[in-house]
């Protein structure tokens, strides 16, 4: 099989141009796809550490000129990893210069720079990394959701709780700034568990929201808190803060509908609580799957069940799963449309917080 | 030591009049109190089902009509274990006849209702039943929060989720009726997580709230959702249901403070969760405390460390707690009071849930 | 129904002096048997104490002389509850009066003892206060062997460790001692496994044993471990220590077979885990049951799902099945006989122990 | 900083082949090392597969003489990841060759042939891959061990639990004959723990053990237990099964001392359990540290605490450290020297299993 090349250009030097840089690397090793990534051009702004960031993970050729990259015809692929207010100048920048684009979350830091950048790159092949859904447990319990294992949904609730807000010793960074992040815990955070709650529990009606900032002088939300009424006629709860001490990266769901039960914990990412309501009561009771078994998402990829995988592999399989798609010509999910419909949730929220009371979402069509 | 014995009417023969009688039995042999229970008179409507109940547990007598007992002069204390509705009424008139009032939860139906009888029994000996303050793992918790070890508190967290709203075998009764229960979720499993969030976080400034009800049909609410803002700068949020398939009895609650965390599920009662932030970052990791350890809150009443309790013994240490303040002339808490303040936040909710946006608690004085 | 009264003297005024006396104030409300218990007299050392304990629990006299007592006709029941070297005095000693004979467990010291109390009971009510097999999991555990759920047993694990021979605080006590005791770990911890091991897993064959003492100057075993051959073809391990640092009271045990895997904890007493391998691979996993749903046992005697019972109600529990056994004329279990083999397992753990390799394990008939 | 390029030649096709492919991928990537790791040539037996795998993991040859590339000037290093019986044949003639020579485990099949290959690679670096050594959670046990945080140690228990012995449609293939493996559980399975229990807790004095094979006419261990006396004082048990129905793969230890214990289990491989005894009693709880905290063994290699890593990293890791070490001209640990150590221990424990009772391990020095 001749693998067709796709040169990429990744524009982005910190955490996650790591986990992105990681993932070209990888794909190929666990997913038998047609294409085979050329690690072309990185990125950034501070061409030391760029030399030494392309020199450990094989990148060809370092650039402070995203601009003048963007444009190159021997790049395919343009990779945004940078602050969250740059995504849209980059993204459409690549996408008017006909590149396959794929972008960080949150999208964009409004929906209206999501909507432009939805339209940018109409017709092109774009993603959107919300790498989560790439969790072998979390497409487990998508799979098990569409199985009818659930049934009718009652409650979806989901947190994502991470406590550095609370360490002093911290510096700020573009995270906790308006200018870099346009918001706090919810852009950071709470876009995630709306991709999953899109995702697994369909459209939000509406939502009633509240917002809180502990830090002095802080112009973002250190902390989210939301109640959705869903279309499916379900109800939700979604929380997201820096500040709840005593969680590392406790981003997780339950779903409790009719049929059963459903719960996941990104520290605990190799399993899925499931709760069968169909048994008999006697023998009814919490179980945590190991993910990996023969038959569970991903499980052909990577090793074998018990040999746990982590966190950089939901990166991977993303990346997996699009040039897969991209191979089979198929629309690749979550794209820019799921991008920016997260955008429009976070705005109702937004918008709730604001004037307190219920608020429409819009459904991005 | 003489013990002075105290003759108690019983009003109510479920569930509930079961859990209080065994404390009527137990309090004795585990409480070193000066006063003897004799357990009176059974108050009930069915006669067959009484004397059946009265034999089991030894009540001296049984009646189908309280409003004699509750006059009798050799009953010094009268305890109310009958539906919502009927506990002011019954609660009024054992005041009226000068006696010890205990009720259970909540305490009344509406906060017109808990208003008159708090000043009913001003300058009586009286009790709510509040038991879950006296689970040893929660008064662990009260102490480990006096003692700063949470510090400042950021976030409030409670759930009491169950799942018995799903059973459909499951007859209507009066828990699932306005006229029976005055209220579904909330006032049945919301006013334990109210009472335990104000006595362990301190007044609420104020809340938003959505209620839901999923059966055709039902009068009342099967869940409620709830975001509060507290009096000591920490934000909160709240979740009751009956349709949390999968959660039989799950009561829980979780504290972040700027020095630690704590965290409590019922159906693990024997356990306090507890992450201490100023440990070492290396070595900081949440740890469940098997409560009954030399020190801890009734350690010395029950068994010994490792030999757990479990729900009976809650009643049993509220009635010890109770006749341990009553020996000393002290005032006890949780009594009307405190049931009159969770009967306000209770009605804030339901403002809140009914018209959308922030409600004002008050405070009750 | 009128209820014959059974009037009990109890020999013992310790920890299980009291948690007998619990089972006796409490069998009636929970266990619908023909027998009121009544608390005759409570025999011991020390009259001062006796007297205390005697009011707290109700006990009508008290004595410091247990021979006059046993020989009493008025009295019904003897109950042994003293330490381990005096069992065999005592009961044979109520045996010879015609007494039911309840006794603590270990039943002796001696395969020699335990062979005569054995015979001295013969045609008498009698029982070893083996409370663990009552444990509502546990017994359901039982119940799901014989439901062919675990089908042929691979490996039978058995642990009960303890932590307070590290107390360097602790005195000595006749526990500590041969004089008093008979015997360390094996005596006082191991032999709850092993009734719970012959109960779950049939007859062993033949054991191989170590034993080892870490205080200095004690004269008995700090920790015992076993491997075992079972009657029915799967191997087992035994251990038991009081220096499991970090364990409170962990009596646990694993069976796995081929059908699925049992396990338990006592420091989790409410649930037992369960791996069903007959389901389809993709949804196996370990589930723990809360036990307590309807169809479990004891789940009509004590309080509903979600409402934890705990260490107190295996003695309840043990007391109200001997009460419907004797109503019905039936032999109980564990009786003498199965506290004989108890204590010949013991012994060839010892004899291997001693002079190293495998024992045959005699089978008591 | 220029990197010596290290010519690897793999000889193992299977899954541990590609384990290794893996970590010579990735060990640039975390590890700063002045080395390059280059795929060099594959050896196996199937031209087929060789020559597919070689495409994904970007292997430069295939070959199927490895006598022939193990003589090659042009190859640095030998890596044997064949059926255990192929080992000492394979790492002798690579070590007479003058390769770094990396073996997998167990290092061989009698202490015969171990202590061939460990006088053959005398002055060669060399390593087994033990890799779980390398799981950062065990690393930071050793540390923590060295800090003092265990003190006097009295019980060391090891598992490693495995069910696919149950498992009917699964062909026999190398590992479950003599022929192939030279044993079963104890050289697959046990020699985990074995490497484990000599480096966290010293030598062992003697073992008595026992083995058991449930397949009809199989002619290996599905089952070894070992009762060990350490050097140390302390007592310990070993369980190495792969009829452990309901364990995916349960590689657990526990260690008890007079200061702490500790725990761990490989389902669960981000978190290390610790308990610390010498913090007040009522605070006293089992801790699960989330590894990958600043300051944590491989922290500052991988990804961020609560980002987790799996099994692939302690290959990685393994490797990483290897490197590190020759690059400092240190001997590196595990090699050959613990790998036969090892063998000594498994040698002792097929004598005690055979003929019963204790057998002195020896030192192999």
């Amino acid at each position: 099989m001749a693998r067709k090349k796709l040169r990429v250009a990744l524009v982005g030097q910190g955490f996650m141009g790591r986990a992105h840089s990681n993932a070209y690397r990888q794909v190929g090793h666990f997913f038998d796809v047609p294409y085979e990534m050329e690690t072309a051009v990185l990125c950034g702004r501070d061409a030391a550490a760029l030399a030494k960031m392309a020199a450990t993970w094989g990148w060809q050729e370092t650039s402070t000129d995203w601009r003048a990259v963007v444009e190159r015809p021997d790049i395919d692929v343009v990779d945004v990893a940078v602050p969250n207010v740059l995504h849209a100048e980059l993204a459409i920048a690549a996408a008017k210069a006909g590149k396959i684009v794929l972008c960080e979350k949150p999208l964009a830091v409004s929906s209206e720079e999501s909507a432009r950048m939805r339209s940018a790159v109409a017709g092109l092949p774009n993603m959107v990394w919300f790498n989560y859904r790439r969790v072998p447990a979390i497409a487990l319990a998508k799979r098990m959701i569409e199985e009818n294992r659930v049934g009718r949904v009652f409650h979806y609730r989901a947190q994502y709780l991470q406590e550095w807000g609370n360490d002093p010793t911290r510096p700020p960074n573009w995270k906790t700034s308006r200018a870099g992040a346009g918001s706090g815990a919810v852009g950071d955070l709470m876009t995630h568990s709306l991709d999953l709650a899109l995702w697994l529990n369909g459209p939000m009606r509406e939502v009633m929201a509240m917002q809180h900032t502990f830090a002095q002088g802080r112009d973002i939300d250190d902390a989210t808190l939301v109640m959705v009424r869903f279309a499916n006629g379900s109800i939700g709860s979604l929380e997201a803060t820096r500040y709840a001490v005593g969680c590392r990266n406790r981003n997780a769901f339950e779903i409790h509908g009719g049929r059963g039960m459903l719960g996941f914990d990104l520290e605990d990412l190799t399993r899925l609580t499931w709760f069968d309501a169909t048994e008999p009561r006697d023998i009814q009771a919490a179980r945590k799957l190991l993910v990996g078994a023969v038959g569970h998402p991903y499980a052909g990829n990577f090793w074998k069940l018990g040999h746990v995988t982590g966190y950089e592999h939901t990166f991977i399989a993303a990346l997996g799963d699009f040039l897969g798609a991209l191979s089979r010509g198929e629309r690749f999910e979550p794209g820019f449309d799921q991008g920016h419909r997260v955008q429009l949730a976070v705005e109702a929220i937004q918008t709730s917080a604001a004037r307190g009371g219920w608020v429409t979402v819009e459904q991005g069509e």
